[in-house]
């Protein structure tokens, strides 16, 4: 078994259920859109963009990530159901990044508008991390 | 308020924290290598590849992401730390896929070799969704 490192990595990992999304129908539907609003909301909350991929489903749908320097957001798209699946995670490898993301997830909640947000937080360490920061 | 559909969306995520991982240092170092593992580590459970994105970090990490038909298989490394956070998040929109889901941890569990590995696995779902299929 390899040697456990001291002190590591930690972050916080946002998952969001979005039901009854009042959202205009195009961020659920059309794939480039919802690409360039989910990469300019990483960006207006500071967090680095290092990529990002959309797929467009047939007859709808969006699946898509944008990839960060501080991990990911992720986004799932059911129109027909005005559902969004939607990940927020953000590692604090050189600095806390809980504030942005933080800030991240209420400007996918207002983008989307959903009826109801099904919330959960979850803290996220390597063995010897400390639980925060 | 939008009406909210009678019912809709159910899926399985499951977050593992891989520590201590004792795999060849090549799947958590090289972008091209361990994007490759993890397409086919999807395709091996029977899951639908659309798409992949990887990014490799200086001096060392990757962070990336394999597209679904059901939904996700996400990869953060930390070559220096031993460490792999991972997310496998399969829909159940048209079939039940928690097997297949289940059977990607496993795999990449096996993969990656960590001596310890902090799971969670968390049911999503639209609002009017039944708790499983």
């Amino acid at each position: 078994m390899p040697p456990l490192p001291a002190s590591a990595v930690s972050g916080q990992h946002w998952t969001l259920d979005l039901s009854g999304c009042a959202c205009p129908a195009r961020l659920l539907r059309e794939r480039n859109y919802l690409e360039e609003v989910c990469r300019a909301a990483c960006q207006s909350v500071g967090l680095n963009v290092v990529g990002s991929l959309f797929h467009q489903f047939e007859p709808v749908g969006v699946t898509g990530v944008v990839l960060l320097a501080e991990s990911h957001l992720s986004v799932h798209t059911w129109p027909d159901q005005s559902f969004v699946a939607l990940d927020v995670y953000v590692c604090n490898h050189l600095n806390d990044n809980t504030a942005k993301g933080a800030a991240l997830v209420g400007r996918m909640r207002e983008l989307f508008q959903p009826a109801h947000s099904d919330d959960n937080q979850l803290s996220r360490r390597s063995i010897g991390a400390p639980l925060t920061l």
